[in-house]
């Protein structure tokens, strides 16, 4: 039986890779993966691999193909995702895919989502209960987004933006944070970090006022505090409740 | 200066901590935590260390021990989290009480939670946006629990729930589900999962009527689907949207 792993990598660079899927890249001779995130595994791997890759947009394209490629008694093929391979990843269409595929079996290989590396570059931003929702309306239609904008800031969690921007969606960052800023206060800690993990890490504390006027791109991810959240000593920290 | 690492070691083995906490585990001369993490790790780093542990209820203590190790020039301390360093770990406290530290600087290192590393073991149950929640009400009171809860199932979000129950907290997972009903289908797709990673790891996928009737503990992690949420082929997926 074929193996297909669906590996959250990180933010692509080999220090935040766990070391299974460290050690899963060295195993497996074919690749699969978005081009982008291909080419930063790489430099890692070297040349002595084949590497199965599709452009944006292809993402069914690219689980058949991986697919494909498991097929076989031994086949050890591994599909990268950036960050965890659940959250906003391939592994749910892959597992959807697979159900034509009874001869490959399907192992997902969690990964550091940036949630969590943009929360530990920006100190603890998501240090108690949180919200993850995408501002890409690609398969999501906007009337569901913007629902859970409002609930996820009614709730008070700590929000946190994936694709809150790219070339083709301007403004949108802009409209969530109205949305948010009917239920919370203007000067609520906000937090975003561009290019996590990679060169041109760079990360910046503001007020939600201040994030409405933020330019964000496809490579930022964005926090926004609870009424818990601080700014202690130049980082964002939302406490568990400690008594200090 | 001395320098305190707060890292999120994952479920607790070697495998599911990132590249980078693996090494730093080995250079820092001193790790600190909860006494039941040192034991994961102690297997792993041998004894020539020097172990700083507190039980449970003692995180200010175990952030004040880890700060006044890290005092001294050439000092290196890891304090380590399970799962995530941030999310409902130690980063947040030993930023704050940093503060009375300046001779120590404090970098984070994210670590794979609950939420990633759980829905990995059911398929890709978080597959789209999510809603971290925890049911302990140590630190949190109940309003505010509830509350999440409410705005979490309203606004149709994939619900992970940490800390469903424990021995003293008994019935908390019931009473949210019943949260949770409010706004949901009985038969939304659910999945726990008892020790990620470690042994006796096991899952089940339940409706979420059933879930109203499961006893979880202190080491199961919890999942509501959304809407969207599946069961294909014995495994939990919410998909991102793609047409099949």
């Amino acid at each position: 039986m074929g193996i297909l792993y669906v590996a959250g990598i990180g933010p692509g660079n080999e220090d935040g890779m766990t070391v299974k899927v460290r050690r899963i890249l060295d195993e497996c001779p074919v690749i699969a993966g978005y081009k982008t995130y291909i080419e930063l595994v790489k430099p890692i791997l070297g040349a002595d691999k084949k590497y199965v890759d599709t452009g944006m947009r292809m993402e069914k394209e690219r689980c058949r193909m991986a697919l494909e490629e498991a097929c076989g008694d031994d086949a050890k093929v591994c599909m990268i995702c950036s960050g965890d391979a659940s959250v906003y990843g391939m592994a749910g269409l892959v597992l959807e895919m697979a159900e034509e595929y009874p001869e490959v079996r399907v192992e997902v290989i969690p990964g550091v989502t940036a949630a969590l590396s943009g929360s530990a570059v920006l100190g603890a931003a998501v240090g108690h209960d949180c919200a993850l929702i995408s501002l890409s309306d690609l398969l999501t239609p906007r009337e569901v987004i913007d629902k859970r904008l409002s609930a996820a800031a009614e709730g008070d969690f700590v929000i946190c933006l994936y694709n809150p921007e790219s070339r083709t969606r301007k403004g949108y960052l802009k409209h969530a944070c109205e949305i948010i800023l009917k239920y919370r206060d203007k000067d609520t800690v906000c937090g975003a970090v561009r290019n996590i993990g990679r060169d041109g890490e760079q990360y910046e504390l503001m007020t939600l006022e201040e994030l409405t006027g933020y330019e964000a791109d496809m490579f930022t991810t964005v926090f926004i505090g609870s009424r818990r959240t601080v700014a202690a000593g130049g980082r964002m920290v939302t406490p568990r409740g400690y008594e200090l």
